[in-house]
């Protein structure tokens, strides 16, 4: 398999591709070198593969966001949405950072970042395709081809993780065809240097998410700490600023409309090369699906939090969560009503079965590859149904949580190498901070109304697909009176568990089999009960999975080497790694009639003021702005002061605190949304309507300099500051 | 006080304008003669000021819409809107009107217009100021100066209509400054010729209502039919079409950005030169009260209907009214938020104030003339709160009726000349055509529930301004449980009645005074009880505005003087007469970083089509779309067909219908809708963004030519058809 595949990719090199779609990965640059120069790129290519060189070694990932560093002592950019969590959790109530920002005119004025906080650094990245499959044995079921995988995978792992300060991960492409090992630095002492108030970093807050026009600061600074011998190591004062080898310049003139931008992250996940009878089930079933469990779940929290100020604050992040997804999963739904999707992937299909059925090499090769790959996945849909229920029932707080520790008793049973992924010594960390964070997440009255809903929603499953366990616990015995016994069952559980704070759900971490089965707390029987149906369901899921990761390659395979020969250059889907993304800033046409400008500015943000959160602007700059005092951050193309632009690159979730680069590398903004037209962009990539939203760099030197007048760290950004030293603040 | 008007007139002429804000009268058009010639008007101005020339002899007035004549045999056309009445009234189960539209093929196929449609044809203006100012006594106090002006009006209206089939009424300009007699022939028998389905005449529905970008072909034809003698004639078989002195060429090529375009037609009502604290009233008191009740009103009606589908119905018209005015008073505030035009108003009358101030002659003219005009207006708001909870009682339909039936007894003891504006014998067709009207649109439970509401707001009013009578009759004598006994007497008073019908309503036209006194209907003595209390408060209203009709022309001469010696050119405020008002065909940016484009396109019509109400285009349209079949009409310059267009002419209610005419006089479109940034253009005109939206002619001939086949009506109005004969109906 693998010679084949080398000789597909010899053919991709060298081929024209569109200057917006794609997420490159950084060795492939070299490789559409005419593309990144005819979109205007002004640097050698080749510069982006060496990931330690500049810019690359400026680039870093907080692991969900993307971010860079900004300074020879580790000043790092990012979004202020990704800061967010820090900032909230150093706010008081004397002193609300997420109202009033945050600026450390020293070093020693900075803040710890919220627990977990990470910033990781890039080393190398290596492909180990072939060390995997040499693990796979010739005629391996699915079950034992998933496994052999995930042991590999283990092992490179342990392997590259012997370094300390390391994290690492291997990372598959094209669901299985190519796997890279990826070796980062994992910097665990972050600090906050820099945030605006909300009123500026969240401006236009829900109401504006994923909307052009957009007025958001979107940016916050944060430093990264080593030990005094330069590696990694725990919060401490003894800790000193990381000295990366590589930081952006600023390019303080940002961009103007046309211009090359590139954006460097890490995207999360798209689904680019799916079939149609998958891009259709996620428009007809997934996403209906979970807009309606969304809006229920959005009721039932609504409902049980009603005059309870503190439920409601405990589960104020939930509701946000749930109310984005809302609306992502609703904009999905109005993109694919005019993309034509589904259609152009069935003419893709039918166009690749001819292609294959051309040539007898090419039958013999891939003929069964769709159908394989269908078959699959029709197995997988059987229990769609079945298995949505399950996971809102999985997703409970207090069950999740024993069934996590009783699973992670089971595998301590076992050597670490042995244990499942997920459940090895290097995740407990990770473990235990998710449950620490759960303590202000939790509320026993919602917590149980949700669970009786998945309850109530799981008995609606065929009697073939039901889950004996669980019928047992909650007396399902298709008699009356289910949603009673539901209710009843529940109280008692409730009224009975130990569970209730989260010192309790940590204390089980440290338990072993043998006691957590002699526990009465009801939840962990639950859990217990459940364990072996779970288990067994796994194996199923993975025997699948073990399946998918012959069949999707093979699929792929046949697609790449099809788009090769029509001429096309191919990227993978995302999948959290490393990438780089080109176009052009430009504007839009969201609909007829309608022209969008790819740059806001300044009078924009005093236009949508109304003293009311989320267009609460603050007074000085409100002020700043009526008075046009721009200073050298003004834009004589805008002809104002750019706030916010967009760009043709191809981004996603992820991607967020990404830095936006010009021709020169040089950071000219950061990215932080997509436009509403872009949701489906992890299916299907539009090229007229698809839009990256970046904050411009102008806006956010502006805001440092003339309204907060954090002179040190524009200083240390390489920036003179233009304003009296006199903050409004 | 002629004298110095007319010195002042004489100051005004030839000074330039702004090309887009002014509703001119037609006489003032030569006078602005360079204005137009610099908007590019191509015909001499002087034309315009012939209304029965070319093109002013063209137009006409529907009554509340405004039209043209298109065609040497009386065809008109207006808005689909303005004949949506007729079109609803001619549908029947089998054929709804509304959802399939209407092709007259031959005149015999055309249908009777609803009962009250008419065609206003302008047959002479004439100033007739001091005819009714001579019969002011010099020291008139305010009821007396009210009593002159009106019986003044009422002869001068008298001698108007000796003629038969003619309709006249008196204006008055700037506040009674000026009076003209406009005489009117009246067609009264007038048919519908043509009508696109909703779908097409009424695309976007109440969503899109106000908005751009627009996609409605908000278009229809009439054709008006006379005597076999030519003169005006009730509906007959007998009658022919009318053949009209002048009717407007086509200008089937449309115009393109940035070209002249002019409006004719009859703005209803604008406030352009009220006080600041006119404007700063209108956003603090009377649209937030307005809202609130609108508000209400909606909320009594869905509860009271709900599950009743005919009252559903019955109340359908008034639901859509109010939704509109909702919708409309929410867009005033959200427009006078950013509009400034309180602080501009007050900036000006101060400047007003020193300009008087520096010259003894004008100080001794015109000193007291702003605190004369705001005493008077104080003297109105003192009892507003008061008066706008009797208007809400007033409203009610049964009372409503039975108190003009009793008021119409009363005025018919004196000889008609002598009667009441509004109760004469000229009146009596509308009185009766709205008690008819009224039939389908009353249900008792939803009457009482609104007539219970007004009572317990009115009984908010403190004591000072209470009505005996009202308390009296529904024992709110101060005591406990009023909405109970508001409840219990209305209860009584519906079960009692014998008005629930529109027969027995309309049977009260015929009864005198003394039959109606002996009645023992509720709302029958309810309305004898209240009449001298409305008497007596009429009177007190009228002197009120005897004393304004002095007070605001000496305001509105001392700004006309003002506004002179600044160079500008005056246009009174719009009040139903015919104006004339031009500009050019523009976009504009409604906020930062976007930019409406002046025309939509076909595309757009597709783009938004879901297949439901109201974006329901028929499947013939979208499938000439698709094939881009758009023949002659297609417009090169915007590179589709056009469906509407937007320009800064000055329009406003009542000019829905108007004929737009491009600088040679042809008709290139028909305006139909302003836009929501233009809201506030009845207090003030914000030249950057007040927008007219027009239907453009190519995309009415188009769906006239290529979708209705309706050959017989393009060829009468001078355009050969493009299309096949093959009508797609």
């Amino acid at each position: 398999m693998r010679g084949l595949l080398t000789s597909c990719l010899v053919l991709m090199l060298a081929v024209p591709v569109f200057a917006d779609e794609g997420m490159w990965l950084p060795n492939q640059l070299p490789m559409i070198g005419q593309a990144l120069e005819a979109a205007g790129l002004d640097t050698p290519p080749a510069n982006f593969a060496d990931l330690t060189g500049d810019p690359m070694g400026a680039i870093v990932s907080l692991g969900g966001c993307s971010a860079s560093f900004v300074s020879p002592q580790g000043l790092v950019v990012t979004n202020h949405h990704c800061a967010y969590g820090t900032i909230q959790f150093n706010s008081t109530p004397e002193n609300n950072l997420l109202e009033n920002g945050f600026v450390a005119r020293s070093p020693e004025d900075e803040l710890q970042a919220a627990p977990g906080a990470r910033v990781y650094v890039t080393l190398a990245v290596s492909d180990v395709t072939d060390e995997i499959l040499a693990k796979v044995p010739d005629e391996a079921d699915g079950a034992a081809r998933f496994e052999a995988i995930e042991n590999a995978e283990k092992e490179l792992i342990a392997g590259c993780e012997e370094t300390p300060g390391h994290r690492c991960r291997v990372a598959s492409f094209h669901g299985g065809l190519q796997f890279r090992l990826y070796d980062q630095l994992e910097i665990c002492d972050v600090r906050l240097a820099y945030a605006p108030p909300s009123s500026i970093g969240k401006y236009g807050g829900d109401i504006d998410n994923w909307m052009w026009p957009r007025h958001t600061g979107d940016f916050s600074i944060y430093r990264a700490y080593v030990g005094p011998d330069g590696l990694p190591a725990e919060p401490s004062p003894d800790n000193v600023p990381f000295q990366p080898k590589h930081w952006l310049k600023i390019g303080r003139d940002g961009v103007d409309e046309g211009d090359f931008v590139m954006v460097v992250g890490f995207p999360g996940r798209t689904n680019r090369y799916r079939l149609a009878s998958e891009v259709d089930e996620a428009i007809t079933w997934s996403y209906p699906r979970r807009i309606k469990r969304y809006q229920e779940m959005l009721d039932i929290i609504a409902r049980e939090t009603e005059g309870r100020t503190e439920a409601q604050i405990a589960y104020a992040g939930l509701i946000s969560g749930l109310n984005n997804g809302l609306k992502n999963n609703q904009g999905m739904l109005a993109g694919f009503a005019h993309s034509k999707s589904v259609e152009r992937k069935q003419a893709m299909e039918v166009e690749l079965a001819a292609w294959i059925a051309a040539d007898p090499d090419r039958e013999a090769r891939w003929g069964a590859a769709v159908s394989e790959l269908e078959s699959i996945l029709d197995k997988q849909r059987a229990h769609r149904e079945r298995d949505e229920a399950l996971s809102s029932i999985k997703w409970n707080q207090l069950l999740s949580t024993t069934s996590r520790a009783y699973r992670l008793a089971r595998e301590n049973e076992k050597p670490n190498a042995e244990r499942k992924m997920g459940y090895q010594e290097r995740d407990l960390p990770r473990i235990r901070a998710r449950i620490e964070r759960s303590a202000r997440t939790y509320d026993a009255r919602v917590d149980m109304a949700l669970l009786r809903r998945a309850l109530e929603r799981y008995d609606e499953v065929p009697a073939s697909e039901r889950v004996p366990a669980l019928d047992n616990w909650f007396g399902l015995d298709g008699e009356l009176e289910t949603a009673e016994a539901i209710a009843g069952t529940l109280h008692n559980m409730y009224m009975a568990t130990d569970l209730a704070d989260s010192a309790g759900r940590l204390a089980l971490l440290d338990l072993d089999r043998a006691a957590l089965e002699a526990s009465e707390d009801p939840f962990v029987r639950l859990a217990v009960a459940l364990y072996p149906t779970w288990i067994e369901m796994e194996k199923v899921e993975e025997a699948l999975d073990g399946r998918l990761l012959e069949a999707r390659p093979r699929f792929m395979e046949a697609l790449l080497a099809f788009e090769t020969a029509l001429g096309a250059e191919i990227y993978p889907d995302a999948n959290g790694t490393l990438r780089v993304t080109f176009g052009n800033v430009i504007g839009y046409t969201p609909q007829d009639a309608v022209v969008y400008l790819p740059f806001t500015t300044a009078e924009g943000v005093a236009a949508k003021a109304t003293g009311e959160v989320p267009f609460d602007a603050p007074q000085p700059l409100l002020d700043a702005i009526a008075a046009a005092d721009y200073g050298p951050y003004r834009s004589e193309a805008v002809g104002s002061l750019p706030v916010c632009f967009l760009s043709d690159v191809d981004t996603t979730g992820g991607n967020s605190g990404s830095a936006t680069l010009d021709s020169k590398g040089r950071l000219v903004g950061l990215l932080f949304d997509g436009n509403w037209e872009s949701m489906i962009s992890d299916w299907d990539f539009l090229t007229d309507v698809t839009r990256s939203i970046h904050a411009d760099v102008r806006y956010m030197l502006w805001v440092m300099d003339r309204i907060d007048g954090a002179e040190n760290l524009l200083r240390e950004m390489g920036i003179k500051p233009s304003f009296a030293a006199g903050s409004e603040r």
